[in-house]
């Protein structure tokens, strides 16, 4: 739900879906300032962590500690991605106010990713809806499901807009209370983007929030504009475009929080996020990952004009 | 005009913008060679060249002899800049088939770029479309005007939708064929191209072909889909976003040709251009400016496929 004094709610997801695919571990009180630093700058919603298996994925066995630090700050959403039942306790337990889980269009996607096929994924998130219903007092704790590769799949290939939809369906009739359309290999186009995102919407109203994008042709900030265009109010990035497969800098990570915020105030839409604020939170990544390159048009030429 | 078997016309404006602010002087026979491999690729129009004096930008002492060159290949717009009334004239008797002056819609960048006010500028194009009409046999030659600064002026700030309208009709009066809306410095943002697009299009209607834009901001291709969809059939881009200042690696340049081509031609959009045979013309460009970074978000992924 966006705050009335807000047109955009961007979720910054630098911490999880950026630092899953950085080179680099950081440090848990790095990352805590940095949460701290967003915060400060405005930012409404955080996705600070994941709750997976440090053998899958390094660098998140402080999930519950960065949860719990997370929840000192007021007004912020504190949303963590779980990729199955067993994830979701852990991050409702821990005290996420917002719990995402990846559902993939491509049957193909889902068994890699989760190692499970749509349908088995689906009934994950409907058991955890069902304990957040009997067992979760806290009624404002929303769980969410992202349809990963919505937009194309690099195993499977196309991906029918109508397979999106009946996910969609099927997300909501499992309980969740929003969805969010991802490109999760960056496949997308603009219009394509308009398109399904309308086409979704029609089926599932204002459950369908936003969209989560990646960067990987360079047209993430133009898909970002289709999305708004087509209805979108929440759209996730990540600082500096972090989350780039090392082997291609730049060329896989997440749209870039500094240079969406900048295209949305230009174009007169709130997103309560100040943007020289917003670069202060570069310094506190640069220390906590120095091998990682940052990434961002706004904040070179703001460097330049210092 | 378009020809029927493409939809949007990109014009390559790397010899010309791109070559402009470039680290180094590219020799002439790898110009020739760039200019052989964009119309292998399927390249329509290419501005080669400015008829500018060789005190004032280095590196166009051989516009003559690229402008002849260029000539040799059929279906292919030769255009050429001309910053006055003498640089038109030698434009013209070099062969070009499009000229093109920058008519700023900004008062003090006009003083600043071509050291003439406004209304001056519009005299020496007038006297460009005078000469034409009285002298050149060749009813096929285009004038165009580009409206710099339409979108903003770093000297003058702001600048209003209506002086830009004035500017264009005052152009088509002039006796101009074409009229290009340019984003000089990079401050557009994807509403603002779509508005000033569609307003001034309802003043001038066919003069009106299209965009010329620059990344500086990151916005370049949300700004070019924009003017998509507000009408435009023709852009302006650098192969590899040649053109960055060089205090700011990728952050001043034109907007890149690959990943325009990519977003166009996954839009559905025709551009006639083969994105293999257009990597190809980097090798080229590289071996003719080893100084300079060539971008493009395309081009890496691509690499990484090989």
């Amino acid at each position: 739900m966006l705050s009335s004094d807000i047109d955009i709610l961007v979720c910054e997801v630098g911490l999880r879906d950026g630092l899953q695919n950085a080179i680099g571990i950081m440090p848990t009180e790095i990352k805590k300032e940095w949460i701290a630093a967003q915060v400060k700058a405005g930012c409404r919603e955080i996705e600070v962590c994941s709750f997976v298996p440090s053998k899958v994925i390094k660098g998140m066995t402080d999930a519950t500690e960065i949860v719990a630090h997370a929840l000192k700050y007021k007004n912020l959403t504190v949303a963590a991605l779980a990729p199955n039942f067993q994830g979701g306790l852990n991050a409702i337990q821990a005290g996420a106010g917002k719990v995402s889980f990846p559902v993939s269009v491509s049957e193909a996607h889902s068994q890699s990713n989760v190692r499970k096929s749509r349908l088995q994924m689906i009934e994950e998130v409907r058991k955890v809806c069902q304990f957040r219903d009997q067992f979760v007092k806290d009624k404002s704790l929303i769980i969410e499901a992202g349809l990963s590769t919505a937009f194309g799949c690099s195993i499977q290939g196309r991906i029918s807009d109508r397979d999106t939809i009946e996910i969609a369906v099927a997300c909501l009739e499992a309980g969740v209370d929003e969805l969010v359309l991802s490109d999760t290999i960056g496949i997308a186009s603009p219009s394509q983007v308009k398109r399904l995102f309308k086409s979704v919407k029609i089926e599932v109203a204002e459950a369908l929030s936003g969209v989560h994008l990646h960067n990987t042709y360079g047209l993430g900030l133009a898909n970002a504009y289709a999305a708004i265009e087509a209805g979108a109010t929440a759209l996730d990035s990540s600082l500096g475009g972090l989350g780039g497969c090392p082997f291609a800098p730049g060329a896989s990570g997440n749209i870039i929080t500094e240079d969406l915020v900048y295209m949305l105030e230009s174009e007169g839409l709130r997103t309560g996020i100040n943007l020289d604020a917003l670069l202060e939170c570069r310094e506190i990544v640069k220390r906590g990952l120095p091998d990682e390159q940052l990434f961002s048009y706004f904040a070179q030429v703001y460097k330049l004009k210092m």
